[in-house]
């Protein structure tokens, strides 16, 4: 099947990220049915970013995490939407023209970042539009989604029928979302889903000094060391749990039960394991990260691998208005 | 002065479009201080109408009108917006990223047009920043339009201010609204403005006999024959007094005034005027109309010239975000 995932270049990823979507994703895209679409949604964090350095040094962040948890640009597509631009604009273009207007006045992430945003955009209305051209652009089958993105997928169902029954063709394939329902929700420090809006993340690429101080930030509750602690309502314990073995999970909370362990120990254990789960990637993250022309030629390779698909989609939609 | 004009390719030129937009356009291109970009808005006709035929040949019924009036394709810029596309559409969406969104929901074409179309679709409600894209990409800076259209050309500015703010460069030259205050408004056969969509227009390239009938049909009140009429209220002499030479009118005029001379014969006059004013015109467009080829080279020429024109600017805009 053919997967696609866009990661936003709004910031860096963080534990949050890594756990709850490129982990998975990478998994997803070694099994030999699938062939995965990879890119890097630079020009949707348009909508809400307008610092080139910043979207590029996220880029590269964003593009060294995958490289450091393997992900196998060989096999499978690894692009920067900005460097085809021109398709998916063009495509989305043809497609506004097929979306009715409540649609999207109606599409619930917009009413919900419209009402929180400063800045609200043409761009950021019109979103789910060039969601639907990064899509169809490439044939997709299948989109991993959250639960909040479900209904941008409706729209790209939606959009891609008008088309087709117009034509009596199938011009477009019709894209179908996965949502994982048991996907983790990664706690951030202060308990709240982490993300980077929040600011309660916790960067596992970090110098190690600096990620043990994001560590000790993680709130606690006032339990004194001696005190039993209750494990599943803390947050160094249910981080803990997601990259410590089972045994060492069984352990830490045999501790938190027992009492004269302290969040103070917890953390350190924390900081350990983390250290130790994501040892390898961490160093490949630097390497790329000291290395991004490594990455560049990467990305380059998949950009020049995704445009003849590109090309093909624009001529089939192309010749419906004998363009 | 860098004068730039895009025509819908959502239906074939009447004499309204010809007395009001084409005639004066050609004379315009002609000035030794302007070059003219002309282009066929077929991009933008997907908004309303997404028959590929039927777009085609208004494409090659519009060219062939302007080459009808001499429209001057080595002096000037001569294309098709779609053959652009990718230029247009990714700098739209730059565009749409800068573009306010209640700019566009308080637009008055887009009110005027969503209470009135049964598809109002977001190609619809984004129109204006695919115009200002068509604007900003080839650096014009004289916009001539209709007052109804000075709205879109403030956005424009309005937009381009804001990339031009946030870089602290000139990255876009600002346009300027051309308004010609006492354009001539055409009255159709029904006495409304002509226009297509009120389908009270006259075709002056079609053949003798249907042109004839489509004269026939202008409305005129119940004066008998004999009785004088009123000309300045005569829909047919009002027609005639835009193609015939001010002798002609004042004899017409002196006919109304006196009596004995019917709306029938002052029909027969106009039809002769009109076949008189746009003899050469007429051989033009048929000739072109059973040549498309030869539309075609002019336009793909036309299509070469403007190309590193649009690549500049992309350059600029990408330069912006370090894409």
């Amino acid at each position: 099947m053919r997967i696609l995932t866009g990661i936003q270049a709004s910031g860096k990823p963080h534990l949050g990220n890594i756990l709850g979507a490129i982990m998975p994703a990478v998994s997803l895209s070694r099994k030999p049915e699938n062939e995965s679409f990879l890119f890097i949604a630079d020009l949707h964090t348009l909508t809400s970013l307008k610092d080139g350095d910043a979207i590029r040094s996220n880029t590269l962040a964003i593009a060294a995490a995958w490289l450091a948890f393997d992900f196998d640009t060989d096999r499978n597509f690894f692009y920067r939407q900005s460097k085809l631009a021109p398709y998916h604009t063009e495509l989305m273009w043809y497609l506004n023209c097929f979306t009715p207007f409540p649609m999207l006045a109606n599409a619930h992430s917009f009413k919900d970042k419209s009402s929180k945003l400063a800045d609200v955009n043409a761009g950021l209305f019109t979103y789910p539009v060039l969601q639907a051209a990064d899509i169809l652009l490439y044939d997709a089958e299948i989109i991993p989604v959250g639960k909040d993105q479900r209904q941008h997928i409706e729209m790209t169902r939606d959009i891609a029928n008008s088309v087709n029954n117009l034509t009596n063709k199938e011009i477009f394939v019709l894209p179908k979302a996965q949502i994982n329902e048991d996907v983790m929700t990664i706690p951030g420090i202060d308990g709240q889903k982490m993300s980077k809006s929040l600011n309660n993340y916790i960067d596992i690429f970090l110098p190690e000094k600096d990620l043990l101080k994001q560590i000790k930030k993680i709130v606690t509750d006032t339990t004194a060391l001696e005190e039993p602690k209750n494990p599943e309502e803390d947050i160094t314990f249910k981080l803990y749990q997601l990259v410590a073995t089972p045994t060492q999970t069984q352990e830490m909370r045999n501790r938190y039960l027992a009492g004269g362990y302290g969040y103070g120990h917890a953390k350190q254990d924390l900081f350990d394991a983390l250290i130790q789960y994501f040892k390898e990637a961490r160093e490949k993250f630097d390497y790329y990260q000291a290395n991004p022309k490594i990455i560049e030629e990467k990305l380059a390779i998949g950009e020049e691998k995704v445009k003849p698909i590109a090309e093909k989609t624009i001529a089939r939609i192309r010749d419906v208005f004998k363009f």
